[in-house]
This record gives structure tokens, C-alpha cells and sequence, in this order.
């Protein structure tokens, strides 16, 4: 089947899925859990191919876990569809009503997209996790995976479709591309006329290849090179537990803080302590030259810093300090370098707070707490597919309801203009 | 000025914008107002000179019309600054607010785009317009209008920026592109990192021209292809009253309609009654076969409708005209040829209203009233930028909240993970 024959089908599919109500689609999604755990060693069949073929390629020891499913993960994924299906159907929700003068009523109504198209790298539970989150909202999917995850992939989404189909909803609202090459990718992506949203989960260079090509808009899940501001009024003890979190609990997510900013006035008591927290945890640091003043001579050493590492996304055990002046040089520190992602003050001063959390320009801002807590799970929104970095349609955590339009439906008796 | 130096700036502006507050913005915006009341003889004959050249490049009546300000339109252009001050400031609203588990207070909180690109056609008053509603949403604007108003726009907005500068704003918060070069307005489209958005008001020709050339962020204010179906069930004069309304009140607008499907149980009754109607008011009409054998010959004469005829935005005193057999035949009607713009059905029973809602997939659906509603004044949301049939951030009227995004600001007290 051809890409744009493909993506008509889904188009037509999500038509009928549209109408589905809520017991329809999670009677779907139990199917679905049901029939991975039920077909469990036949996945892990392909996926050990993938992985064999992904050593023997030469995939880093990270992507290879990144690619790996065993039972206890494929168990995982199950109970995720089973956590999905849980959660609450967005789709029917009115989001406000009125009446008007004349009295036409007016209600905005919460409707699924139509058709919404995954692309994403190599881990293959996305597959599941993005193809349940579009069909519980409404949507048709098109999953594009990567290419090391293929045999995975396509199993996956075999087993699943199978199960929508006979739980009752139309086979073609979970579509797979089954092609490998970039040219199909680039023609998934002029089909205006049958998909409706574009979602990429990768890093920067998938965003710049959709940036380029992608006719369809597109909600990025981008990269996040997040600040801790330690203002003059931190609580020190504050500053050093949520610093360390911020980068040393999960070094490798896109909520993890990249650079810690200090403000001068607390710079001589602040800056040996964190220093010799950060590297007894590992942590290589690029300093800048006042901060080298204050710590003095250190072992492990420290680097020194340039824009170059302020303006990366280290995703390890590395990151940048600077000591600034003043919460405005933390703001616009943080405005040049920053991605819109989180950013954190920590701070006793309530207007310093304030200031911080309307002059920031990021999808989440953290008074005194950590970074890592941009999450649809944490925030109470349930599964996400991505955090949002843009700011059309929907910032941080893209949960169900990020997943929705809505449109207006009025009712009158005859009423004309 | 550079392009790029200019959005530069405006982006600096925004930053200093995005915290004024309303009693600030509504000054300016009232400034605005009292300086184009002051300013009208200028403005006048800068607009004189627009009109003039139009007339020697042979611009049509049509556009001659909508690029001519006179003194009573240029009140009601300052009448409206007026009006957009008067309104509730959606910025710093809290959408949401909710604490978590772990003690976590989480506010969902609007706020600005940053710089918002406003690019568009002949008419002067969206300059004015454009500006306000983005000021007022503490966005700064960068106004690109078509060359046919060129001098009409510079006066405008040097009016306009004046004020607003006296008024106390920074002065880049507005920008005009001074420029009617094409290479320009493509620069403009590529300078993602200075601009947050761009909105077109234009035909389908200015919204390709974007979707070719735009890495911005795009809501388009595109055009609608409007349908009128009249259920088997329809009071049959609400049907005639709503279809001559729609198609007759004002036919160069988006939400007229343009294309009339019948259900068959009624085309013998209401077809011959309607057509007569809309021939009276000069309705060239493109029927099908059926609609010509129930009606017969008429004078003026009736045309056979094709395909080109359904989808066709006639933007003047012509329709289609179809008979249906089934409410299911009229949605699939209207999703080959509808634009997802206003879509009304016409009848007295419940569960067909419930089913055209749902089934339709438009910004907004009309039961037993005229598709003319869609309107962001007549909604009751105030001044609005366009109509929107995208599904993206936005769907149906453009008004000052579609003109922001949201924030989180997330506070703890040493909250880590």
C-alpha cells in the first residue's frame, strides 16, 4: 500500500473512531493490553532480531537498552495501555457554553484531531504508548519508527491492530508505515489533506528534518536545556538537595537541569558546597572564572566554561555554572540560552519569585523544586506523549486533552443575522 | 533597518511588554485611538494617494472599496481601539490550578506568544486592528500589509507606534516591514527564533504562499466553503429564511454559504420555494440533475453544477444546490468538499442534530441557524484577527485569548524527586 492510499484509509477511519464513545475505545485498549501479554514471546522473538542486527550495526550500549523489550518490560507497556484506558475520555467534554443575547447557544465542544502521525527513534514502546493515546482521544495514528526498531515495531503494531479490530473499532485507525526510507517520511509529511497533526519524538536533528519538510504542523516534543537559579534569598540547604535532583537523578531526560546560576551575593557560601556534592556525584563541571575564584583549585578539576557549554543540552553528568549579579542577569541568561522548557529559582524572596516566574519564558517554572518535575504523570494529567517546548496549541506535558481540538456547535430556532 | 535587526528588536520589546499590565495597555490603546482622531486629515491623504495609484493600476471597484478609508471609517477604526480596551486582559488569567500529592501548587497560566507576524491584504484597518488586539495581549506585532495600502499602513502604524510610545510602552512593540518586497516577507517567515507566530489574512493564494514558505508557526484564517442541509425534518420556512440569510446577507464574507443539500423527502416542497427565493435576489445557482427535474425551467435559467461548482468559495451571489438522500450523504457531501468553516443543518429532529454535530468536522456547526454566526463579536469574545479553520491551538474565531499560550508555574519548598 502506497503512503498517501495509507494515510487516506486512517483519514476515512477516523471519521467512524470519531464517534466512538468511551467504552468502545477502552473496552480497544484492554484488547490491546490483553493481546501483548497474550503474544508476549512472539515480540521478544522479533525484537531480539532487532537488537542482534542493532550490536551488529554498532548501536551505542544506550540505544541498544533504549531498543531492548523483556517480559518485565512488555509487561510494563501493557499496564500502560491499562492506565490509559483508566483515565478519563476527553473527547465530548464541553469546555465552556453560553448563551447569547439572541439567544443562540453556544457550546465549545472538546473533538479529536482526526488523523495524528508519530514519528519517532528507536524505542519501541513508544509504539504502543502513542498508538493508545491517539486512539483513546478520537484519533487515527500513523506510527513512523526508526528504522532499528522495524521488526519490533511492526509486531507491535500487528498485535495491537489486531486486537482494535476485534474488540470493534475499524481496522485502519492504527496504520504503521512499512517502509524504512526517508522518501516516504518526506511524503507522510505534504498530506495535508488527510493528516491533521504531526508529533516528532526525537532529538534536535528529527526536529530540524520535520522543520524542513513537514507541510502538516507539527507539535514538538524538542530538547530542554534547563537553568537552576540559586537567587540571593535561597534557602542554601533548598538550592543543594533540588540542584543535585535536578541533575543527577535521571541525567539523560530532557527535564534535567543543565546549568546552575548563582547569584553573587550567595556565590562564597553556595558554590564550594554544590561543587563538592556535584562531583562526588560524577558530575564534570565548566565553570565560570568567579566561580573558579571562590572554589579555588579542586579534584577532580574543573573546566572552564564557555557559550558553547551554556548553550548545550548535556543529557549526562556535566554542567555549566555562572555567577550573576542579579535576577534580571539570570533572566537573560537564561532568555539567550534557555530552550522554553523548565526552569527553576530557588528563592525566600516573594517578589524575586514573581518576577522570576513572569519574566521566564519557558513551558514550566519552578519556585523552589526541581526541574525533573515536568510530567504529565506528576502534574496529575496522566500518560503524555512528549513534552511540548512551542507555544501554539499546548506547552509542557501533552496529555489526552493535548491531543483534542474542539469546535463550536450552536443551536438556534431560525435565528439569522 | 534590516528585517531580521527589526525582529530582533520587537523580540526584545515583547519581553518588557509581556509584563505590563492591562491599566498600562489600555492606555496605549487608548492614546492610539485619541491620536488617530487627532492625525485624520493626514491619514487621509496618505490613503488618498493609495486610492489614486490604485485606480491607475487598475485595482477592481472591490478592492478600491477596501482599501478607501473616509472619516467615518476611520472613527469606527478608532472606535474599535476603543472597544478592544474595554475588554477583559486574558494575560496572567489562571486556566488551571490544582496541587499534587506531594504538596506541589500548580497554576496553568496565560501569557503572551512573544512577537506575533501579522501579514495581510489590502485593508488599512487591519493594520490598526491587528496591532491593538496584539498589544492588548501583550504581544509585540510585526505588521507586513500588501503594497496596494502601503502608504495608508505607514502612516497608520507610525500614528499608532507614536502614541503607544507615549503612552509609555516601549517603542519596537509594533513594527511595520517597510518594505513591499516578496524577499523581504520570506525573510520574515524563516526567523523562528525572533518570531512566535504568524497569522495570514488572505485569500487561499497569500495562505499557500505560507505553507511553502513559513518555519514560523502558522494559524491560518483560511476560507470556509459553507453548506446549508436541510434534514427531511426541517421546518421548511426556518430552512428558507436560514439559506437566504446565509447565502444573501453578505456574500463576500467566509461564512456565507455556498452550497445548498436537500434531503430528498422534502426537495419536492422546499426546492421550488427556495429557488424562486434566491433567484429573486439574483442567485446565479448550479443545481444537479434531481434539483432540475423538481424545480423544472425557471427564469433566469439554472446551471448544471459539477464537481468545480461544490468546491467552489463563490464569495458572490451564486450556489450550488444538491439533493441528498440521507443525513450520512450530506456529511460525506461536506467532508469531500467543505473547508471546516461553519456548517449548519436544518431540522426539527434531535438525534440528526446530534449525529451532523458529531459527524461534521468544522470550527463550528449551525443547527437551525445561519452559518453568517461565526464571528467572534457576535460570540460574545470581542474583537477577533480572523476565523480560524485549523485544528491546531485554535478553532473558529481568533480572539484576544487565541492570541496567547500558557505557562506552568509550579512552586514547592525544596520539592525533589
Amino acid at each position: 500500500m502506497d503512503t498517501r492510499e495509507l494515510a487516506a484509509r486512517a483519514k476515512k477511519a477516523s471519521r467512524r473512531l470519531a464517534t466512538a464513545n468511551a467504552v468502545e475505545k477502552n473496552r480497544a485498549l484492554l484488547a490491546m493490553a490483553d493481546a501483548l501479554d497474550r503474544r508476549a514471546a512472539e515480540i521478544l522473538v522479533e525484537n531480539q532480531e532487532d537488537v542482534t542486527e542493532g550490536r551488529k550495526n554498532g548501536l551505542s550500549p544506550a540505544l541498544i537498552d533504549r531498543l531492548l523489550l523483556d517480559e518485565e518490560r512488555l509487561a510494563g507497556i501493557a499496564r500502560s495501555l491499562r492506565d490509559i484506558a483508566a483515565l478519563p475520555d476527553p473527547v465530548g467534554e464541553v469546555v465552556a457554553g453560553w448563551r447569547t443575547p439572541e439567544g443562540l447557544e453556544i457550546q465549545k465542544v472538546r473533538v479529536p484531531f482526526g488523523v495524528i502521525a508519530v514519528v519517532y527513534e528507536a524505542r519501541p514502546n513508544v509504539t504502543v504508548d502513542a498508538a493508545a493515546l491517539c486512539l483513546k482521544t478520537g484519533n487515527a495514528v500513523i506510527l513512523r519508527g526508526g528504522s532499528d526498531a522495524y521488526r519490533s515495531n511492526r509486531i507491535l503494531t500487528e498485535v495491537i491492530t489486531g486486537a482494535a479490530l476485534e474488540a470493534g473499532l475499524p481496522g485502519d485507525v492504527i496504520q504503521f508505515v512499512p517502509s524504512k526510507d526517508r522518501a516516504v517520511l518526506i511524503e507522510l509529511l505534504q498530506l495535508r489533506e488527510y493528516i491533521d497533526l504531526i508529533i516528532p519524538r526525537g532529538g534536535e536533528a528529527l526536529k530540524d528534518f520535520l522543520l524542513e519538510h513537514s507541510k502538516v504542523p507539527v507539535i514538538y516534543a524538542a530538547g530542554g536545556n534547563c537553568h537552576v537559579y540559586v537567587d540571593q534569598s535561597a534557602d542554601l540547604k533548598q538550592a543543594l538537595d533540588i540542584t543535585i535532583n535536578a541533575k543527577c537523578q535521571r541525567p539523560g531526560v530532557c527535564n534535567a537541569a543543565e546549568t546552575l546560576l548563582v547569584h553573587a551575593a550567595v556565590a562564597p557560601a553556595f558554590l564550594p558546597v554544590v561543587v563538592k556534592a556535584l562531583q562526588e556525584r560524577k558530575v564534570k563541571l565548566y565553570v565560570d572564572a568567579r566561580t573558579r575564584d571562590i572554589v579555588g583549585e579542586t579534584e577532580p578539576r574543573l573546566y572552564r566554561a564557555t557559550d558553547k557549554h551554556y548553550a548545550t543540552e548535556f543529557l549526562d553528568l556535566e554542567m555549566a555554572v555562572k555567577v550573576v549579579d542579579s535576577l534580571q542577569e539570570a533572566v537573560d541568561h537564561i532568555a539567550r540560552f534557555g530552550t522554553g522548557h523548565s526552569e527553576a529559582i530557588i528563592t525566600q524572596d516573594l517578589e524575586a519569585a514573581r518576577q522570576f516566574a513572569q519574566m521566564v519564558d519557558a513551558a514550566a517554572i519552578y519556585i523552589n523544586a526541581s526541574t525533573r518535575f515536568t510530567d504529565g504523570g506528576v502534574y496529575g494529567l496522566g500518560a503524555e506523549i512528549g513534552i511540548s517546548t512551542q507555544k501554539l496549541h499546548a506547552r509542557g506535558p501533552l496529555a489526552l486533552k493535548e491531543l483534542t481540538s474542539t469546535k463550536y456547535v450552536v443551536t438556534g430556532r431560525g435565528h439569522i443575522r
